[in-house]
């Protein structure tokens, strides 16, 4: 009898978390209840948010329980509807949880648009964090044309969006990831000016790539590289707050940065979360779809198959030793 | 023969700068060259980023020289044109520095609107410190009917005017001051809705004076201040980073808050100087003449008598003992 394989919190972490912190384990299938629709999960999304709903400390959203299934979108096929807007072999995203199936009210999944090609995007450049990439750049970095613009974890799903979005702009792009492979990466398949390595000291590569110091921002890590970007940011810079993901694992916060710079720079440093606004997918792909189409966007996924490997490479992902979106197929 | 009593800058400070910083000097009346005007000066404003001027660290002004008259602005009567903009006898603001005359290029002097009654006015609420108030509050924090808003150094010559156009467009306005006295007269006179008073633990009474959190924080002193109420922001908070006096004598920066929060909270930090957007006084004093003719905006002025006062007031502003806009009267 087929089963539905999850992968359940089983311990909160106490810093870095380790593999004991999850368990794989079988479930029915689940029947889906009136208005619901039964999903077979092609693609899983992994993605550093997932940390933060591992421990039970008070953030933007409730925490996963213990014992319960990790929280994780996917992107799969329709098997069952009892809603007239799906109907079986569609494609659509919007699954919960890490794991190979789900029923979820029809209201909390979205067709796929016929013009995705591959499924997986929908997780990635077209999904969220495309998304969370195009809102941070647009609305917060609003890079002008000639400006120099600093993206942390570069080749990621949504460095690597964020940094394409600052070149289409007319935007100097300087992108910042872990080891040669990556930065050459970023600039010979992702069109960044420059990529520098975090492995070697950050401070003089920026000093020699931002001369006129950095006008946007896009913060994804923290950590060291914030450190060594701030003091850099020149006169009225944005600083786009999406994560600071080498830092998620620290069971005491490190001291942010003395904010009189803020004044002294007129610095504006806002945060974004991607749920917010949802209701801008539309918009990003009304944009996207024809860039992709035409190659002036692109991606790179990081596919790990089955979902039994999901922890190792979430634990990877915290580690930045993904190259790429991470999905799981499932 | 009369002459024009200046106080000079002597030596920059390692710290918390002290009386000998300054020296009190006479020096003959400028003569004023081509389109200049030769000002009388009746009130010097003194402000907190003056303390940045005796520094030679780099910043977004220039600092005072060793041996030159110490910044400032003063409003006053002119004395003798070469510009026919001006003839004797107008008022006028733009008057530099911590002296009795300045002979000034015209366009830099701004004739005193004939609806201020006051000249001093010109200094404060409808000056430089009104003027930062009212863009921090319209360009940054605007706050929305019902909202909290917690402006720190309350009684001051930027917080009042914030704290009051909080009121206006019908937030909650909670000041922060130091001792009874300039809490009461925040409640009483400034109508604010509540005023903490910082030399008592902030933390309780920020818990009960905004229950839901803070919409809103016009930061002007940073310290022990910023640091109760950073944590306590609410989701999509502004902060309006306008200075940060209580540490302006340190040597060495403060840590600042983590910046993890901003994410979480979708927070926006963002600066203000008010020289870039002079361009907008106008626009303030439309505002603020009809408010203030109605009695809808009051105002306090610490009033400090002789020039060579200036000094050791600017050192009791430094430790919070003005209560109300210092000006010295020349």
């Amino acid at each position: 009898m087929p089963t539905n394989q999850q992968i359940l919190l089983r311990r909160r972490p106490d810093g870095e978390p380790t593999a004991d912190c999850f368990e794989l384990h079988d479930a029915p299938i689940p029947t889906p209840g009136p208005g619901e629709v039964l999903l077979r999960h092609e693609f899983l999304s992994l993605d550093p948010y997932m940390r933060g709903r591992m421990s039970a400390a008070k953030s933007y959203a409730a925490p996963v329980e213990l014992g319960a299934v990790m929280e994780g979108q996917c992107v799969g096929r329709v098997e069952q509807s009892n809603d007239p807007a799906f109907k079986p072999g569609d494609r659509a995203v919007g699954g919960y949880g890490w794991q190979q199936w789900s029923a979820v009210p029809a209201a909390r999944l979205h067709k796929l648009d016929p013009a995705i090609s591959h499924s997986s995007l929908a997780l990635g450049l077209l999904g969220m964090p495309g998304l969370t990439a195009y809102l941070g750049m647009t609305d917060i970095g609003q890079p002008k044309p000639g400006e120099t613009v600093v993206v942390s974890a570069a080749t990621g799903a949504v460095g690597s969006v964020a940094g394409q979005l600052a070149k289409l702009g007319a935007a100097r792009a300087i992108g910042i990831a872990g080891g040669p492979e990556k930065c050459r990466f970023a600039t010979e398949q992702l069109g960044f000016d420059a990529c520098l390595d975090h492995r070697q000291d950050l401070a003089p590569q920026l000093d020699a790539a931002c001369p006129a110091g950095i006008d946007v921002y896009f913060e994804n890590v923290g950590g060291a590289v914030q450190r060594a970007v701030f003091p850099r940011l020149a006169d009225f810079a944005r600083m786009i707050m999406c994560g600071m993901v080498a830092e998620y694992n620290l069971t005491e916060p490190l001291p942010g940065p003395n904010l009189m710079a803020a004044v002294r720079k007129r610095l504006r440093i806002q945060g974004l979360i991607v749920s917010d606004q949802w209701n801008r997918l539309a918009e990003w792909h009304a944009r996207a779809l024809p860039l992709l189409n035409e190659g002036k966007l692109r991606y790179r996924e990081d596919i790990v198959e089955g979902l039994p490997r999901a922890p190792e490479a979430f634990l990877g992902l915290l580690r930045g030793q993904n190259f790429g979106k991470l999905v799981v197929r499932i």
